[in-house]
């Protein structure tokens, strides 16, 4: 069994933001030498996503519209977990919806995608530096 | 390690359709010949999904009745993405409410699975021919 | 390849709960001995989530109450799920929100977290025993 492991930083200028992570993620798929294996990719904070869509810019304002009706950052004490001090209740919320990670199957060395998958890290609390893990087993 | 990799399409009748795939991958998991290990059921396109519940026609008549009202089809001029001459951006959100993957493990050559757990192929954008990834690794 | 399998219990007192089951996993990667690979830690049961999320009460609280208002309990008739004779379609709706299962990296022989990661059993039908299936694979 081959594996590698690395790890990502991601500091967003925006509390909210979609970073389209798939041309790193390919670099590392190559450097592991795989041919046939799993590729997983995780968020390493809790307010933050890894999820697998669309690289089409109108929709990522769909996807911060609508996230924002279903989980919305304020009024901020409308939240028990902002009594805390923190304000980012909803980012916890958010990324429950979209997700902690993704598995992707690698095949002949490369992620096996259908036609328009691209892998995305979602932010929803940023403006701070932030980790993604990316950690691939296989032969 | 051993492994299995196969593509299964499908083309659902209607926009929105849930599909039992069970007995598709318990074939899949015979034919790898991996005692033990993960297999790994993915849609490859981003307007559906797959998951594991029950298989229960009134439970997948609320899936429907609750996914549009957290994500209606209409009107199709609320979403930006439909601005490009889509009309399914409801069907990206969907899929992330249901998720795109699941993982399950495999224990003495069969699906490890709890009493009522069965794999889904979810439809949010159908009536053309879309594929799910199978791999398997394992010994 | 090395692999563990393991079966964990869970009996909540109420409908819903959430419990961190973390020390639970650690224990199991420590047994298995795998110091590189991969853990997946998935609900057997249709009705409860396996997630990561931050282990703070006041956000379980506030889970609690979203999830609510995206899937609530009652009315019962409202789903047609319940007319089977069951009252837990909201259970299973909740589930896809929060997820099924997380897959882990496991580095050093440790499960490879960011600072706040936690694991925790989601449980929203409960009072009765359900299984939570572990699985280790990796070298």
């Amino acid at each position: 069994m081959e594996s590698l492991t690395e790890y990502l930083t991601f500091t967003t200028k925006t509390r909210r933001a979609f970073v389209n992570i798939t041309p790193q993620i390919e670099k590392l798929v190559k450097k592991s030498n795989v041919k046939d294996g799993f590729c997983l990719v995780n968020a390493m904070h809790i307010t933050a996503s890894v999820f697998i869509n669309d690289n089409e810019g109108g929709l990522h304002q769909d996807y911060e519209k609508w996230l924002e009706g279903l989980a919305p950052h304020e009024p901020i004490e409308q939240y028990e977990h902002n009594k805390t001090g923190e304000d980012n209740a909803d980012a916890h919320l958010k990324r429950q919806v979209m997700g902690r990670e993704v598995v992707v199957a690698i095949t002949n060395g490369e992620l096996d995608f259908g036609p328009w998958e691209q892998i995305f890290y979602g932010e929803f609390d940023g403006r701070r530096a932030k980790r993604v893990l990316v950690k691939i087993i296989g032969e």
